[in-house]
């Protein structure tokens, strides 16, 4: 007979995805020190503007209507005078759009999720690029999509236009796994796709003011935006989050896009949990008007000096049958290793007999899975611990191609 | 053609429940001081526990390693000491379980927001009180359930053992929207119905610390546990929040339940917004371990004081032809009006003709609402203005049961 434990039981959507328990183990990776963290992307805690946190918390507080509005429930679409930062904040990145069109979300990843509700229905095509966000993945998974790979090289993509896909999931800036930036003319041509056979772009900008080299390129967005001349006609999802600038512990991230997708979601945003903290929202835009608008150079050259000392020590030590991405921003080298070789294996020996913590490239790929790769993270070991950890890599991959 | 806009538009999820810009209308009304509120149920600010919050807050910022955690991802399931400080507090209220029959949500809201996701495919039969909680009937509402109601007299509980039910929502103590409790007699017979058909218990305790009178009942979870012996072979789900008792903003609540459907429910919550944030989690356990396991006097002194005052002035001025429950707890008083008479008619020009904000009660009701009902909460306007409008609120019963 039916029963609950069956019920539950029966309830496996994909899980193929990294568990949350795998997750748990890698956190506490993160606490060992004699372990190389090249695995998780978390950002590094000297980075973390504590002190700017500590101001703001003490500021709405110290101030009776500040801290009455705090702690109260707020409105399901975000917390008012931080859309209207944002409105601000998006003019500056050449986003012209006004409050309606623009919510709250608890990251990023909620984001996605709603989106998944509100677009697929089981079997429904939907477009990644691949390797793709691990979590964007497992928020589309959950309602059953049909993946179809949106591929780097745009030479390809006119065979897509027959694909009545619902969207194409993008990250165009330093995308994790890959670290690799979408030109302008392949933004172009993504819209052009788009327009063609009729689906939306979701633009995952997380990674956006991460850029250590070379000078900003347009969000497909704005570019859509110049296309159309108005946000309300476009056909872009744009979501963005404070964890990689402010804090992840925040849960505070955005969604811009036009005013009638902007009123679904946030239906489902009340339906799934009423409202993003009105006080987490205060602290971000408190902490944004002073910090995000500037330079944020401690973060960068912290970044950058990682970023240089791994593609340094990859250069010195990797044998030639291993080639790497070179990323201009974010946090995340890739590697293609050589076909004979399992990212899988390679991540456990890492671990095992090296006490180099990396991710096997698998779980990034919604089908098809490229076995032979791997995803390097430079966000929280030292410039010392990486030349280390990418020496002993190098030694494993020669291990591993030539056994003795 | 298939397209964004079609797609977009055509996403309807039963909007009947209030939407978002109701409830920002609502929002706005609350800064109005001319109005008397006696609609939503918010908590009063003079009960939020500011002191305690800032404290906490400096505390978490003025410690290293307690700053980095608070800032960084944390587990899908929920911040590791918080939980463990759960296990106790559930020890108190006579529940035996461990960390890992409990998991950390952003809010109640979340929990059913999850349990419809694993538990409803479009056409599954639910069960819930009626009038039921309209958050929760809102997150039901986007799997497409068939509802079933449950009656509030037991005695007609026998012919729904047939009914295959996934589960029943209930919200035993002094539930939103009526206040009214459900005895332990009830409490038993609810679960042996759970038994013979099948169904899980979804038991909301959000309103369980709020009890002004009378002795504490058990809650269904734990009369489950006592009947079963162990938590890993009962069948409720028990859903509770820091926002009644805290503060809604910190968007934290919790959901004890056998491990197995924890893990699902882990999994969900990873796809859905990766994690609850850990600066709020921590907030909490700061503050409910000072806070929650004393009487929290003020805050009960001032709803009781409340809550009499309302029920003072219904003696008063009401006729005859109202009736009223006479809640031992929580924040509502719930209305039966003259069958006449139009509970939306009547919030309308309570609104607009008396400066009297009340919600009407049909929103309450899943299928076949009761149209001459009405929601009175206390929690926000002081006795004096309980008074006053509760006068102007029976005056105007008057007008519309006689028209001049």
């Amino acid at each position: 007979v039916d029963d609950v434990r069956t019920w539950v039981s029966s309830y496996a959507p994909r899980i193929s995805r990294i568990s949350p328990s795998e997750i748990r183990e890698r956190m506490k990776l993160v606490g060992d020190r004699a372990m190389i963290q090249l695995g998780v992307g978390l950002p590094d805690p000297s980075v973390v503007p504590y002190e700017l946190l500590r101001e703001a918390s003490a500021a709405i507080f110290g101030d009776r209507e500040q801290a009455a509005a705090s702690m109260q429930y707020g409105p399901s679409e975000g917390y008012g005078p931080l859309r209207e930062w944002l409105v601000e904040y998006m003019r500056s990145l050449g986003v012209e759009c006004s409050t309606h069109n623009i919510m709250i979300v608890s990251g990023s990843q909620q984001a996605f999720d709603f989106l998944g509700k509100l677009f697929i229905a089981a079997g429904d095509t939907v477009m990644v690029q691949t390797p793709s966000f691990i979590g964007a993945l497992r928020a589309f998974d959950s309602y059953e999509p049909r993946y179809l790979m949106l591929p780097d090289d745009s030479g390809a993509w006119e065979s897509l236009d027959k694909a009545r896909a619902k969207f194409c999931y993008t990250s165009p800036d330093f995308r994790n796994p890959t670290g690799t930036c979408m030109s302008v003319g392949d933004r172009h041509k993504l819209l052009a796709l788009a327009r063609r056979s009729g689906m939306l772009v979701i633009e995952d900008a997380c990674y956006e003011k991460l850029r250590y080299d070379g000078a900003t390129i347009p969000s497909v967005l704005a570019l859509d935006i110049g296309a159309s001349g108005d946000i309300e006609r476009g056909r872009v999802c744009y979501t963005n989050t404070f964890s990689k600038t402010i804090s992840p512990s925040l849960r505070v991230g955005w969604v811009v896009a036009p005013s009638e997708l902007i009123q679904k979601l946030t239906l489902i945003k009340q339906a799934s949990d009423l409202a993003s903290s009105t006080f987490n929202q205060m602290l971000a835009l408190h902490v944004a008007s002073t910090y995000l608008l500037s330079p944020m150079q401690a973060m960068k050259r912290t970044y950058t000096e990682r970023r240089d000392a791994m593609l340094d020590a990859l250069r010195k030590h990797m044998p030639d049958s291993v080639t790497w991405t070179e990323p201009a921003g974010g946090l995340y080298v890739w590697l293609q290793l050589p076909p004979s070789m399992d990212g899988a294996e390679f991540a456990l020996r890492a671990l095992r007999d090296h006490s180099v913590s990396i991710i096997s490239g698998q779980s990034f790929f919604p089908v098809a899975p490229d076995r032979a790769t791997a995803r390097l993270s430079f966000s929280l070991a030292t410039p010392d611990e990486i030349g280390v950890g990418v020496a002993r890599l190098a030694q494993l991959v020669r291990q591993m191609i030539s056994p003795a």
